[in-house]
């Protein structure tokens, strides 16, 4: 959750990164333009129906620029929205707007995208048990956003990063001779709280991975009938996760497996992003 | 470009930051496996065609974690690759590989779908001479790497950021007053070297900057007829560019107009990415 | 483990800043006294006996500030040395010798002495299978040194911080209404590859746990009595920690409990550094 | 002192950097069952007796992640506590609260544990005018906030750095080719703020520094009789500083000895923690 | 301009990096004198004539380190002020108005020292259109501080830097072969809201340069009949700049040639700095 | 001195952050021009006589981009040299020579005009046994570089900052309550290898700082016959520093007085730069 901690510690670097990217010195053309401090108002506009998420971050984006911005908001996060719905109204210096908006929206846009495309995902696995989870899969330096907005659309979150999952492939399962071998030296290694995964691409190394008790085991580009066979032999002594180039065009073959979890790289590299827009900028006062 | 001294200064912070993001402090899975130094090789395949775009970027997330990797490169930055195809083999520690591994072709992939898609696009330009210009859509934190694989796909850069290009824009005008008096502000203010380009909405726009002498005129969101008009009126006064919402699927429409550029937000922000998978790695020596 | 990657990415930095606390602009009596460039070796000898731990940060700290230093190693990581034994001889330029001291004696002497407080531990357990974990309360920026000591001296890590383990305390346990809805909000809220572990003070809160299914649980500050109890109910069905004030000197007391794991916060916070010189500097050649 | 001024500019990173290496992305226990802003208090209260030091950073702590925390301080900084003592009332929203804790609780508890060492050795030499000093033997990354926990224990601060101090031992004589010509240099490059130290280890030495008009002579490792001897040849000419594995077991056999100063790096490296727990969380209002 | 915008992305970062630099670990001398906190207040006044520049950013050092310091302004950013004139009154605590002292009159002097002398430079063009231009000849991280003094002592920023500004010099020159394959080369290559700018070294280049249809001439170091010549033959298709060691002592040389702008060094490498002083420190209240 | 230590830990920040300041993407021009690596030199030249210093921060600023560079050096730091002279030739990639030109000149120029402009004033007083010192009235974040060229001209080094002297000036002594009281504070709070040295505008201040045992007496502004009174009144007991707008101009009416130090703000704050220029650029082998 991008609660205030996170957002200060873990979010706050990042904004300001991206701001500095768009603003090496000043912004030329406000500053040639308007001289004197200025109050302004302007609108934040949806340009398509779509889960909004990332108000907090949009609003940050002002917020680190000027702290007295105030924002009249007038949907949840989450929420969906509709084409030409207006989302908040941003109460700022007018420099403060114009610099702001490009970074702000860059960065609602994409996180919109991908919770729309997320629920989108989500509600084709309607009816069933199946939750769906996310990738290491994100663009450099966003994936604390992207993972986020996989959240927010209904999404699970698969481990954060190489530091804080233990998920055993092939490499790693070949290297330590074996996946029994495999599953022991990550238990021996790893930090106590870490569950086990174990990436298996055929029926041998279910097999294997059931023995060495894998807490989870990623079933990898198998087929319905693989998958089938696999999970009666797990019969619910692990979890099971299904992988391999699943999006919302194919996901639905699925759905009537017995399976726990479904991962998707698309949710997060491949989401549209979500049209919206800053309209009707206005002096106020 | 993205040469030496660009890497250096401002490339390399990036990738490091975005290593940092998917190893906070060590790959668990790794090295409870890897005990020891291990060289080992692994190849580059691609999953799809397209235009392979961002190898020096590819190289250096592995370069800044083992200055010796070694890559034996197949193909030019740029080359159209087919699926299937051997891009490169990449040897260094197995560690090295695996940790680099993901962020690497988070990089890639990115690239290389916006410069596949700029080139679809730039080529339903062909036979006429405008140009395709990206914009600041891009995702945050990850400007300089999407706008090189705009020109890599064939485009041309529009301003890097509000830093280094005078864009004045409806809510600029209307505060100087009238477009003659944003440019002559602009022209006042703003380093000499820049040019001075004026987003217009209609004719009359369009009259007032022509007298203003802007360098460039932006035709936002017009009809063909207004484009048209538009272009007789400047008659070679200014560049034209056009924009709004241009994606492949409309550009066309703009093709016969005697206009020079087209800007479109969607090269950067829609792209869909370009599937690419290190496979067989295998110790060596 | 402190790989070549995690020394990159995630230790470098701290030894830098360790560094430039010590050398804000420069070594002012080295520099007064030695003008010109000169080859040097000096011996780091052990004080007293103990495990070695942190060779290889002790390394890097010469190794940053003159990359071709090269270091003569006698010992491996994690053996017992004994009070005057000869560890390592390192040769680099003089000035690079007395700069570096200081800051990698710092490490090397608190490691170490983390690691020999640990195994002492470690080893008033033998006989049992209880393992022994750290804690949280380590020196503010040395985390990841305290903790690889820790591993090094033969305990294991418990979770490295907030982010990466879900440790569910009595805040967490009122917040939330009750063990079990702690713990289901846990589960549906946090990674899917997390553990959910459960702090309990008493009997009922243990019953609780163990239909909430909690992974791990806690037993804090119990007498022996209650622990027993507590393992007859939980019986396999999750694994058991006892936490509360654990030293040398008061941990036999749980060696013949049935308990899977023992953390102890002065494995980080108490143990005595262990003392390591470097001696005998000379030019060579 | 930790001044305003000096929490900004030189205090302030380390705790942010404290805070992130605790929470990498977000407090993933406290997020999954506390979804909306709460106010609470919790109670600071000592476990044991001793000099409370570093109040100011522990409630820096807690303001860096929420500015408007307030504190209900019932003790002065240095003041002698005892076990159960209330030390202060801590109120903000329940997540800074808990996301805070146990940072601010690592940097109070080894900051109280080295005042209250250095506050018993000081004690030791009760009687006498000699006055006792810290070394460059802290924490890495911890330096400013150990220095003045022995300051605020009655200790006296040595050199902060190389960079701020000039101290010529063994190697810098020999160096030079002797005492006088190391002071001479010492003297002719420093900055001429500096007073010019330097180690002795035989009473040829100490002629020598006498000699050379050294501002301070330091004994180090010598026999009462070796100091009484160089007392007497200094006959007040320099300051006399005595080192050498001082602890708070052995000083007192300086304490009759005519001398100014005695450094022990105990006091930093050596001292035990001061147990101090955060209790009673409780929503209000 | 020195917006809130650009303040808080582009300017603190050198403020607070400047602070650190005087301020290592704290004030030691105010610290040993001052124990707690005490309102007071002082002057800053002029000891010469001259432009002042850089009030706000004298103003920002303060406020950095102390939020509610208040500031009594007496004139206006670039006024002419005079000997013994007092600038403005700052209260604040004592220590923030004690430590901030010396950074913030660094800054102030420099910027007014190069705003004073530009505006010397500028006075001696009245009379011609001529305009004044800066170059990069800056101190090294200062540019945005320098610039910005140039430009309100009345003279025009050049360039900002290498990336946002194309001027084709001898060595581009000659390894594109030609000034017109170079500035075609340029022209393809860099963002097309580039103007391209060529050095010229004598009248074939200058030649070339109009036939390539460069944006800006440069002529460097030529005679004032080179320069009538070069006007003539440019003839308004490009602007003109003239460059080459021009101080105050030389540049009335070019005021009646038909040029549009020179550049100089000068005005950021050799301007005198102004003298200002902070004086009559009192408590208050 | 500017040795590896200090050119690693202190130094490559600040020439980084000015290569930054330079080239915040790219350099557009050279690489609009020139597309493949080539190797290439070039030639240092002196355009004016003065005292060459910095050499060792010039060249780093290549080897920063190139690690590869070499330096064929004619000279050594410090020396005298003159016009037309070639101080070096450089060798690397042409873009690197390019891209650090700039910087390393900017650097080159200032340290060396302060370096002869500081031999000029040091001259001055030959015959004397006085010596020159400066002050911290320097160009933020350029102190490192600019005390250093102090140095290599012929100065003494004042204290670095506010962290590593003590200076008691006219607030700190009324604060204090007068000069006695303030330098005993002093002595009490510092660290104790801190010379003590007090600012005295009148002689009854002197007399108070001999009685209170000031290591240095500062003669601020005073006349020459205050300053020969203070120092018959000091006979021996304080080093003596005279100060108050010293410059080249001025300084030698302080020549026959029996002090010991003069400081000068000018060295720093006032010296011309010295005109070097990087010319015959040419492509080898």
């Amino acid at each position: 959750m991008l609660d205030e901690v996170t957002m200060k510690l873990n979010i706050d670097p990042y904004i300001l990164s991206a701001l500095r990217e768009d603003i090496t010195d000043e912004d030329a053309t406000t500053n040639s333009i308007i001289k004197n401090k200025c109050k302004g108002e302007v609108e934040l506009i949806c340009k398509q129906d779509g889960v909004i998420c990332g108000l907090d971050v949009f609003k940050r984006t002002f917020t680190l620029l000027e702290e007295g911005t105030t924002f009249d908001v007038k949907v949840n996060e989450g929420d969906w929205v509709k084409d030409k719905q207006i989302i908040m109204v941003i109460r700022a210096d007018i420099k403060t707007l114009l610099c702001a908006e490009r970074t702000a929206l860059n960065y609602l846009q994409r996180m919109s995208g991908i919770a729309t495309y997320t629920k989108r995902v989500v509600s084709l696995l309607e009816g069933s048990n199946i939750k769906l989870l996310d990738t290491r899969k994100t663009s450099p330096n966003n994936r604390i956003f992207e993972k986020y907005a996989v959240k927010v659309g209904g999404g699970i979150n698969h481990r954060f990063n190489l530091s804080d999952g233990i998920l055993l492939k092939d490499n790693h399962i070949s290297a330590a001779g074996g996946v029994k071998k495999a599953v022991e030296a990550a238990r021996e290694y790893a930090p106590f709280v870490r569950k086990i995964e174990v990436e298996c691409e055929n029926i041998d190394m279910v097999k294997e991975a059931i023995e060495a008790k894998a807490d989870i085991i990623m079933l990898d580009n198998m087929t319905d009938q693989q998958i089938r066979q696999s999970a009666q032999l797990i019969d619910g002594r692990a979890q099971i996760e299904c992988s391999g180039n699943v999006t919302a065009e194919n996901i639905e073959r699925f759905k009537n497996l017995n399976i726990d979890f479904i991962s998707s790289g698309a949710l997060t590299h491949s989401a549209p992003i979500m049209d919206l827009s800053l309209k009707n900028l206005r002096r106020i006062k």
